[in-house]
């Protein structure tokens, strides 16, 4: 591909202005309790989308947000959109929010448009009234042809219209007010705070009538540091901060939504406005499942129930038409999925070590997590283990041998894993693609078991120096756990099988076979080591079944131009 | 849907340990120029796909990288892969690689591992092997099973064979050496620092053989700030500094990839490792499209050629068989679009004031850019504006004269605009999609022009009082401007129209009339006021084509039951 050059732009940007503030407190801080939440899924997200919601996908997604555990979500702009404002009115005449929920509705300062939006609250039980003019300088002098003092009037006038129209007609509403300065990244932060506390000196918020003060970055300006500055810099700088709810609301514009709504929470903000999975206007609104998942990854109660991510994302993904990234955080297709050999290895490693401690005792409950590659547990979402570890020619031996583990409970040998893996390895490069689960076990029996894997194998006569191994460990007859192994060694002679080492089975492994008993049999067959599988529901059977596999294959493989002919040989009883 | 409840299940989980780091100094910087970057798409990326690149595609993703300008590219682990190794070979053997450009190797601390990596670079010309082993608890006590001296004498001892190896068999090779401590956020930051030190006393780095150590986030496991501190902490600490390319490789599990690697660089990373796009294991690496254009829009000079971002995006999903999101930053499909009215009102004030700007004799290619809601030009990674504005039952005005303005030229008046808006937010609302800029345009066609736009209208009788607007402003006959109108007002006249009002042609809506005159004409036919619009080479062909189109509608619209019968009206002259 040509890329064609171009001289660089770079000199029409210029950085953001940064904040002069000593002694910032906020890189020394953690997180210790999760922000509130508001959900605009149905005000930005939907605004966004190609095509808006239907009023059947607003009610799932106001359903899902519900089921989530918010208690505060925007359903519209009744009063710029009919579609908003039938839905909000179907939410409240069919009584469909719930006690502890409050609906918010966004709203410009003009006077006509703050009555329509009290008049469309009427019969609400609980609801924010949030209101917002722009205010940074290139919208005052681009957009609005406006000074300093008249965008602050418009501010000041339309929380007097606010109050005006609330009391005439909003009397018996628990009713919320909220002011957000638009561009506030790019507005002056002196004017930011000089509009809030005017709009502030209207609304008197005093205990019983906080107000929310809520910062957008409505466009992603500048790293999440200066975002932190400026907002410890109005924590600091606020009046009557114990009576403000102090509120972000970043978007993703510099693909930093996610760092600046959580330095901002470490900076004094207690509230974040996001949408689920990033919806939102061109790159997006921060994403509330990131941020949700990113706290309970730190020990940190959400609030938030993510307990079905898929069905969390399903719901999304059929309300705004757009597909979740399969590498988004935590709810992507491909977020809990290992490919690369080492990984994979780790990975096991990791279960058999969760494995071990929950066989010794600790409740898996609250037991750390702990699995190398997996900062959550995917059950913790509602995912399964069983996409962890995906098999293509990037994978080792660790990917082969939890797939085999985790589908069929197949504990390989080293030795026997190490090979199987070069052959799937060699089968992804010939097919240039990923391999199933399902192929891998197939391929497994195909190679190593077949024909009569998990049946009775008929008796055989040939002798053959052999090696046994019950899933995965060597045994040896004779030792403390002899008893159960019965007179394996009398068997073994008996059909003329010289058996260089028997131990016993592991206990670990012993327990992780279900249904009868699986022996991977390492015979020498003239100069050659063959491996071979069998699962019966007795020892004995299993291992004349793994022998006559390893027989097969060998016989199969000495013979490279012609159609293995197994039947005969191994029905000769 | 129902979601169902899980309890907390957060107490399994911890925060990572912060940093004791006293009078930090990243929050207080700012970028001032661009980190080095190295591009792993061909290893971290590749390694993460379902299916693998096939050499083609690893040949197209090299091709792509090399002329986005990067000058440090992973190619592979070639011990490790058959398939990376075959690449690493035709790259050298194909003369492949550009005299600028350093590839880079990985591999592991193990003397047979390095041997291999070493010999496959037979024949380059400048080449970084990098090293690595896993330093974290989790891994020595989970996956190795090592002590810390036991995992530091691995790395030390790998940075010998590498020497021995190097000097036998690389003596022609411009060969460069980096080290990372794998899994380095998990790892106590003491020991990262001491195990770099131990490799630094094998390497001896000098002025002349710099070393790379890099700082892996691996799997991402704090917020960004908490990395920072990390970093500036070994920023401060590591010995022989001036020859340590400090380096980054940040994931992307918290969602803050690219915000872990921002404020890294603040703290004293001079380089980042990272994939196009995202790509990589689970939640991907770091964003390199989006660091890069980050800097770019503050001011700073990427060192990469952005300026064919869709031309980018294509080989990268072909190559990586993963689609970039919709709202991915700077090249997602949807990041330059605006659907929402007050956004389209703004970003249409943003380009009138540019193009006025620029009519007063700004050059486009220096003149600031600050367009409401657009952080970056979208003509400065190829893409047009044309996909700015999208109308949905969502937009207004502003966008829907944005379009046929960018689309046509065509300039509304206002109240036109407010009113053909009003009728395409109802088709959206009653199609529940979002309509086409082609359909805009036939829709306002078929509306205010049918049946004879753009062509001569027959002449008609019919008095009718009316306000003409060439362009949107309305004119007046005898201004300063009047001659070049000629006798309008006689000719209206002699239509029998009545002017209430003609003002003179706005100078910059003139200019914007490619192909003759296009006239609004506001009629007032009898009782009701009802808009036509004409065009024509001609000012007085235009204005009777508009005033036709007007009459029409007033009819049409009158008799709401039956099929317009236009033909036979306007036919008959």
């Amino acid at each position: 591909m040509a890329v064609r050059s171009n001289p660089s732009t770079s000199g029409r940007y210029a950085p953001p202005a940064t904040v002069a503030l000593e002694n910032r407190a906020w890189p020394s801080r953690t997180m210790s309790r999760a922000p509130r939440w508001l959900s605009t899924d149905l005000r930005d997200g939907n605004q966004s989308l190609v095509n808006p919601m239907s009023p059947d996908r607003k009610l799932a997604m106001f359903d899902l947000l519900v089921g989530m555990g918010f208690k505060e979500i925007e359903v519209g702009f009744p009063v710029a959109s009919q579609d908003d404002h039938d839905f909000l009115r179907m939410l409240i005449e069919g009584d469909l929010i719930p006690d502890d929920v409050r609906i918010s509705v966004l709203v410009q300062a003009r006077e006509e448009l703050i009555k329509g939006t009290v008049e469309s609250l009427a019969g609400a039980r609980a609801a924010t009234v949030h209101l917002y003019n722009a205010t940074s300088p290139q919208f005052r002098r681009m957009v609005f042809g406006m000074s300093r003092s008249e965008c602050k009037d418009l501010a000041v006038q339309g929380t007097r219209f606010f109050l005006k129209y609330a009391d005439r007609l909003l009397g018996d509403c628990d009713l919320g007010f909220q002011y957000s300065p638009e561009m506030f990244a790019d507005t002056e932060l002196d004017f930011s705070l000089e509009v809030c506390e005017a709009v502030m000196d209207v609304w008197q918020p005093e205990q019983s009538r906080p107000i929310i003060l809520n910062f957008p970055t409505t466009v992603e300006r500048s790293t999440p540091n200066v975002f932190a500055d400026q907002i410890e810099w109005l924590d600091r700088n606020l009046s009557r901060r114990e009576n403000v709810c102090l509120s972000v609301h970043p978007h993703n514009d510099r693909g930093t939504g996610v760092a600046s709504a959580e330095l901002a929470v470490l900076a004094g903000a207690q509230r974040v406005e996001g949408c689920l999975f990033g919806n939102g206007e061109r790159a997006g609104n921060v994403c509330l499942v990131t941020l949700g998942l990113n706290a309970l990854t730190h020990g940190i109660d959400p609030g938030l129930d993510f307990g079905d991510l898929n069905g969390i994302r399903r719901v999304v993904e059929w309300c705004n038409e757009i597909p979740v990234h399969p590498r988004h955080p935590y709810g992507g297709d491909m977020v809990y999925t290992a490919f690369s050999g080492s990984h994979q290895d780790a990975i096991k490693k990791g279960f058999d070590a969760r494995s071990r401690a929950v066989a010794d005792g600790a409740d898996p409950a609250t037991l750390a997590w702990e699995v190398p590659y997996l900062p959550l547990d995917p059950q913790d979402v509602g995912r399964t283990y069983e996409a962890v570890v995906r098999i293509n020619s990037q994978s080792g031996k660790g990917g082969v041998s939890y797939v085999l583990s985790s589908r069929q409970g197949l504990e390989l040998p080293r030795e026997l894993s190490v090979e199987f893996a070069a052959l799937v390895q060699r089968t992804a490069d010939e097919w240039g693609r990923e391999i199933e689960p399902d192929e891998i076990v197939r391929m497994f029996l195909t190679e190593y078991a077949s024909p009569r894997f998990l049946t009775v194998p008929v008796t055989f006569r040939k002798p053959v120096p052999t090696t046994l191994h019950v899933q995965g460990d060597p045994f040896v007859v004779g030792s403390d756990r002899a008893d159960s192994l019965g007179d394996l060694g009398a068997h073994l002679a008996s059909w003329g099988l010289r058996v260089d080492e028997i131990r016993r089975i592991g206990a670990g492994a012993a327990d992780a076979v279900r249904d009868g008993v699986v022996v991977y049999a390492d015979c020498t067959i003239g100069t050659r080591t063959v491996w071979g599988a069998g699962s019966a529901a007795s020892l004995d059977i299993a291992t004349r079944s793994a022998v006559s596999a390893a027989i097969t294959r060998a016989l199969r493989t000495s013979q490279p131009n012609r159609e293995p002919a197994r039947q005969p040989l191994l029905g000769a009883a």
